[in-house]
């Protein structure tokens, strides 16, 4: 392990995101003084901190030019998650908007895995809508740029290093910073970047014709929305009670999920590329996905009595906002009929195309096992039948259908482990540790808990927030994770980043044989 | 589809069932009578219609000697089941103890599978304490045919037919009744009918001895605990209040967790071959995972004021109970802290050992999974060292670990897909839903749900059935399935028998190609 060369790779990323606090910090600038915090100090001692941090990476790095090899290359991939998380946080803690630094190091991580499990107006923190504004563009910052940076890593960097989610693990390639890839490499993260700027103008656009947002919140939406992130300006977007803007932000959440990668790869053929993506196994059965979820959910609703346009709205908007793993809330969902939840549930595992910021599994997956296991079935009742299993025409090696098999099933395990330590709380049902742990693993946001059957009908029917039963924390749409234990916040932390870095890079990290040379 | 042989094959086992109804007739004749039930007509009427398809079945297949082929003998496994849940619920509906015909299936099929759920006292069912003696014998004789059954049939004849949990979906092997395994086969089918009448004679004379048991429980329960079924002939164990034949259970639902079939396999070498139990990878994770399983849920009742002695030995009870599959309860255990529910959940996940009566995606597959993502993490580190991964000193090929890897996955899947229909009766929740599904398809028996928070202290600490929350309907340890859907039902009957072949066997059935020619 090159820990000189490591420290020089984190010192950019200690740079870049202490730079990124410029344009927030002049916003905070001209922001009137609230009492008892003070957005202005935030920034600059966040400034203070990151420069230093950066600087004293950088000298402890100086001269480390040569290749950066595997190992390296996952230390910094890991490593580089915490460090934001803890540089990112200090505007926030510093300001006295989020007092607790776990907190505050929680409400950055899970905006820079673009997950939005927040922890503002629950516990001791504030309500959305005391939060000074320029602290609310960080938020929506850390999202976009967590976002941008997860694709990068798994669209152009990761393939780049022979990392691929279909050679993950039979990969024989180690080293990069060879002549012959990185312009390819350079060239497809500038399309990638042109690609999430190109929309995320789109979106603001729209949001401000089309939903009547005005620009600080259609900027911040969009931000959150194409990092499939989450984070919203108000307690719900349903605040902003616009069908427009739900629209809007239904079409881009889903665009969000899509692969970017599958674009990029294909943009020099122009409006072809849009073609190729709809040809792809992948997006065909993301897009059954949604439409078969949206369709159920509309039905469970219209079944305990929602009139037919309410049902579709609310089924679209939080239907989408689940499975594409962004985690916007419109209705307080987790009161919705017991199929729903067990959908929703599944959506939070399942999540976007790969390539894209969207979390979870990733479709791809699914299609593949969907494959697998028609294949399964015909061998198992005709062993001496030769057949392959392909995708978008390309045979798939079993060592591939293995790894696939492999991280699925160890996702699975992730969640249920996860939630037998977020169960040790009692204050959390069988339900919200499930969903918690799928929530976070997944980068959705908002869990699901069994609310107060009385009271569940009303709500549906007429909105608010639903009770949750007694001694239970409402970790739903509507609720918060600022009352969970420390413990059990640092816990979320680490799902958050494991499911970001889909488990292996992270795991890897934890094996005493990586530290060993 | 040679469907002559079939029936053949079939008019056998409904013979079989027929005349395994002798013993319980005999006994219903000296029962006092009961208003409105009447055990000996539905014992005689069951003979009539058990004998009456026995030979027609008989009729339909005579003459039918050659070889067994692949698709016949998956056939058979598939169908043989349908039919003795058919036959084998007449006695319990014509007695007029379950009237309603679904339900009485449910009952037959549950018990033949070695599930355990029952109908009984719950929806329109009478209480376990009112139904003749002779019936409940006949519930506690189809859990040890069913039990007995499947241990063959794993342990001897899929083997002998090329079909083993390490290639089932690699073999080539299609026919059986060549001359050269036969004898071995029998052997070994004897060898573990002998180990199996062996230790439910043993375990009937402890729970006598050292239980206090009557000759009539304790025949009853040393059934049902070697057949890891869980029919009581009261409505808890806990009734009986014996703290000796709680411990007589525990020991003896462990034994029937583990591998009958290892111990056949090396009999012939005299003690050496419980040494070779021993010795066995998949039967240390069991131990292994059964301590732990104690322990944690000993804390747990420990953490919420229950005294240590109770607490063990609910633990200890209820656990071993849940993670054997077997399904008897001392405690409405879920009422238990959030932590055991998640941890009974994950146990009716896992089950028992290959080659037992136990259901469960069984042990030796849990170990290879963990041993397969040690070695992936470790290869994703080092991605150039050499190393395989073994079972028992021998190398498991790729395309075992593939099968693996699937059919856990295989399992997860029907779990969720079953929870998703399960939960369309919006009176179970989240919870209920999914662990019914589990505890159909591990073999289990009881399900979880919610309990009203308000009393569930209380039932902990006191004992007594915890109060569900309203509209529910309770599934746990001390309720039933009788109020459910009909609907729901047969879906339940469904998963019942696709746990219990392990879903391979029954999911080939219902492909097209498999019954074209």
């Amino acid at each position: 392990m090159n820990l000189a060369q490591v420290a020089r790779l984190l010192a950019g990323i200690a740079a870049f995101l202490t730079l990124a606090q410029l344009p927030p910090l002049v916003m905070a600038l001209t922001e009137p003084a609230a009492p008892g915090l003070s957005a202005t100090s935030g920034f600059v001692a966040s400034l203070i901190i990151g420069g230093v941090v950066a600087v004293l990476l950088w000298l402890a790095g100086r001269g480390q030019h040569q290749q950066v090899y595997r190992k390296e290359a996952i230390a910094v991939a890991g490593l580089s998650w915490i460090l934001a998380g803890l540089l990112g946080a200090v505007p926030l803690q510093w300001s006295g908007v989020i007092l607790d630094p776990i907190d505050a190091v929680f409400e950055t991580v899970s905006g820079l895995t673009t997950c939005g499990a927040t922890v503002l107006a629950s516990g001791d923190n504030p309500a959305i809508e005391s939060v000074p504004r320029s602290l609310l563009l960080w938020r929506a910052m850390l999202q976009w740029i967590g976002g941008l940076g997860i694709v990068l890593v798994f669209a152009a960097l990761l393939p780049a290093m022979g990392v691929t989610s279909k050679n993950l693990l039979t990969s024989e390639t180690v080293g990069v910073g060879t002549d012959t890839y990185q312009p390819r490499v350079l060239d497809k993260a500038r399309l990638i970047i042109l690609i999430y700027v190109g929309l995320t103008t789109a979106c603001t656009a729209l949001l401000m014709l089309v939903g009547g947002f005005g620009l600080f919140d259609a900027i911040c939406h969009a931000f959150t929305t194409l990092a499939t992130g989450g984070y919203s300006t108000r307690s719900s977007v349903g605040a902003f009670d616009s069908l427009g803007g739900e629209i809007v932000l239904i079409v881009f959440m889903f665009l969000a999920g899509a692969s970017f990668a599958v674009v990029a790869t294909h943009m020099r053929s122009g409006w072809k590329c849009v073609r190729t993506l709809l040809r792809t196994g992948e997006f065909r059965i993301y897009t059954i996905i949604t439409l078969g979820l949206i369709a159920v959910l509309t039905v469970s609703l219209l079944e305990v009595g929602v009139p037919f346009g309410k049902a579709l709205r609310q089924a679209a908007f939080n239907g989408v906002s689940v499975l594409t793993s962004t985690g916007y809330a419109t209705a307080d969902f987790h009161a919705w009929p017991t199929i729903s939840i067990v959908l929703l549930f599944s959506a939070m595992f399942v999540g976007g195309c790969t390539g894209s910021t969207a979390g979870g599994i990733k479709q791809v997956r699914v299609l593949v096992i969907l494959k697998l296991f028609a294949y399964t079935i015909r061998h198992f009742v005709r062993p001496k039948s030769v057949e392959r299993i392909k995708l978008d025409e390309e045979v798939l090696p079993a060592a591939v259908i293995s790894s696939i098999l492999a991280i699925v099933l160890l996702w699975i395990i992730s969640i249920v482990a996860g939630a037998a330590v977020i169960s040790l709380d009692d204050r959390l049902n069988f339900v919200a540790s499930f969903s918690i742990s799928a929530s976070m693993i997944g980068s959705c946001g908002p869990a699901l808990t069994i609310v107060d059957p009385a009271h569940a009908a009303d709500v549906v029917l007429n909105g608010g927030t639903a009770a949750t039963l007694a001694n239970t924390i409402n970790v739903g749409p509507f609720g918060g994770y600022g009352e969970l234990y420390d413990g059990t916040k640092i816990v979320l932390i680490f799902q958050m980043v494991l499911g970001r870095l889909e488990l292996l890079t992270l795991l890897a990290l934890l094996t005493p044989s990586f530290w060993r040379r």
